[in-house]
């Protein structure tokens, strides 16, 4: 069957069984979170066996060890799918909460309130366990949920799928609300991409490609999340014992995460003192450095090694142990720098100066600005979310990471007794 | 010069200027707008002149009489744009706002506070007015404003601009932050589309055709206005009394906006008292019908003149005296109809029995649902927000009428005292 005739099909299918989730209640949403948790618990063995057939695809192509590692599923990660079905479902009930209320002159009653979206597609790799979160937040958020991922991870999705919607079986809610997109090619991606009207929003979820080619190829609305080429600022005015930690921290913690830093910038004034203790404790820690001219200088001057940053250098994601080093004039500088290479995601300064710090906040246009901290703080765990859908790099709808609340709309519902406009 | 290069380097002029405005208190943006309805009345006399050589240009190509009118300036409406630019410079500073706020247990804390877009686009049709009105809205929202007129209101554009522009000169705001983008050909506005990374949104506001032009070629994020197909449902518990006032007011109060109604949809219960009393009234008033099946018997029935409804009528906008009538079984048939024709806007329910307004809440999925109410209510003026830069038909970011708040964006500002991830 044609890719679009079929992913029109699964998305009309998932939206007329959406219904039993938006005329659904808290409670019973809940309920089928739960059934989904206690399935995931029962057919372990069955979701390991599936699984495994994917593993045995994967090692006999050789995929990348970090790749393996991704696609394996476990006992004690299958309980983690579980954990977090019903840390989802002891969330507060994203659905019906009361965003504005008023009552106006003539008697009507006006309140916003928030609704699901509808039908919610995600494009994602060969990570299994975001078949599960996924499904479990979208559901919580009373949407439909298109799942897109990868083909070599197909065992296992469909497993995971089946074992959901057997459970879902048991409860109020449709088990059609879920759909596996076939991964066989890539034309299932763009007929998701394009089924505008029948698909209200898609998320994409994995590489900057994926991210990249899923914005440019959509007609339907997208979050672009992920891609993050993080900045560090120690202004002149920073606390060195502070800004050291701080800059290993956000390069080194976890360098493959989208909130890892890529580029320290360092401000002139600061730079004599702070810069060789930097270049000396990221090179001890195993960073490759890319130097602008002046800290060229200044790590030949201290036999530090660092190569000359070339152009593209500013802009690489590198997630890996790499960083860029600049010195810079001001904060309006860091800010014109960032501007110009940052991708709006998180930024740092490190400052004991209030007044720089605000005009850092005015200027550097991002989902997080970190005072005086690591920028491996923007994360829906650590800023207590409870549950995250990704981290959106865009500024309409949803900046920074998504959590239950984000994958809401809102409708106004005004109630009267006969009025109209005279 | 190439549209793609000149609509970039009039955006990253705005982009440049608009640091002057996120970084400007909301006394200093409140006190720009004043300079602006100061400028406006202090040089109307030189706008009514510019405005002259549109209107003759208009005549003579015979210009339609309603869009003549839409493109005319008097002085009575050049103080209405300075009313209200003061009405927006009164509303609270939508900038800065505290939207979530908490303290982690390792002393982080954590503020989700409102800032600007950055440069928002704005394409629109020959309508001077909202030069104006979208401008005022974008400064205090702190954004720089990048205006894609008519080319058949060039004139008035260019002194509205200079006008607006001159003001800014004598306040703390750089008056670059407003550009005018050239509308001599359409390629101008294809380049503001496809800016992506120089232009953070851009909002469409005209006609349902231009809406699905800026749809389908951009590549910046957009935020869909205007077009609507709206439903009102006369339930099976509806007061005649309230019914009757509601859909006529629905039609034939202003039928050429956004929020009129296109369809009368009756519960087949309530049909045989009901439709013969709207029929005749519908008609009396004017309005040409357009009836299902059931419909045409009892408007034959009753001698009232009725078109049988072909399909293409029920998804049609007619901006004009003309209405669908269907008749349906139930509040599920009444939600599925609006399902496949209507346009996620405004849905208007006529019942006395609440479990049924309360499913006709759960399956209307749309901006805003009347109960009891007229759908001309679904406005900025009336909902009393201010200031309206457009309705908002997408599901993204803003639904329904947007004001100043739709226009910001949101940053968390974290700060620590040297805080990192162990």
């Amino acid at each position: 069957m044609d890719s679009a005739v079929l992913v029109g099909e699964l998305a009309d299918k998932a939206r007329k069984a959406a219904r039993s989730l938006s005329t659904a209640s808290g409670t019973e949403r809940k309920a089928a979170l739960e059934a989904i948790a206690q399935a995931l618990e029962a057919r372990s063995s069955e979701i390991l066996a599936a699984n495994e057939f994917d593993m045995i695809a994967a090692r006999a192509e050789d995929m990348h060890p970090q790749m393996q590692d991704r696609l394996l599923l476990t006992d004690s990660r299958i309980a983690g799918m579980a954990d977090g079905a019903r840390q989802v479902a002891a969330l507060p009930d994203p659905l019906g909460r009361t965003l504005k209320e008023s009552t106006l002159p003539n008697g009507l009653h006006l309140r916003q309130t928030t609704v699901p979206f509808g039908v919610v597609g995600m494009v994602y790799e060969a990570r299994p366990n975001v078949t599960v979160d996924a499904a479990v937040i979208l559901l919580m958020s009373g949407n439909a949920a298109l799942l897109r991922g990868s083909s070599t991870a197909r065992n296992s999705n469909e497993i995971l799928i089946n074992v959901m919607k057997d459970a879902l079986a048991t409860t109020s809610i449709d088990p059609e609300v879920l759909q596996l997109i076939p991964s066989d090619d890539r034309s299932t991606v763009k007929a998701l991409l394009t089924a505008r009207g029948r698909v209200d929003l898609v998320i994409p979820r994995g590489s900057a490609q994926l991210i990249r080619m899923v914005v440019d190829e959509a007609t339907v609305p997208t979050i672009e999340t992920g891609a993050g080429v993080c900045h560090v600022f120690v202004d002149e005015f920073a606390d060195v014992a502070k800004a050291l930690p701080i800059v290993l921290n956000s390069k080194i913690h976890r360098p493959s995460v989208c909130n890892a830093a890529e580029t320290l910038l360092v401000h002139k004034a600061i730079a004599p003192t702070f810069l060789p203790l930097a270049l000396k404790a990221l090179t001890d820690a195993g960073v490759a450095l890319h130097g602008d001219s002046t800290v060229q200088k200044v790590a030949e001057k201290f036999g530090i090694t660092s190569t000359p940053a070339i152009e593209e250098n500013w802009s690489t994601e590198y997630g890996i142990l790499e960083m860029n080093v600049a010195v810079v004039d001001s904060v309006d500088a860091a800010a014109d720098h960032i501007a110009k290479y940052g991708t709006n995601h998180t930024e740092a300064i490190v400052t004991e100066n209030q007044a720089n710090a605000d005009r850092f906040i005015a200027l550097a246009d991002c989902a997080a600005v970190m005072i005086n901290a690591s920028t491996r703080f923007t994360d829906g765990e650590q800023m207590g979310f409870g549950a995250e859908i990704g981290i959106s790099n865009q500024k309409l709808h949803a900046r920074g990471p998504m959590g239950l609340e984000a994958m809401t709309t809102a409708t106004w519902i005004v109630t009267g007794n006969g009025q109209i406009r005279i």
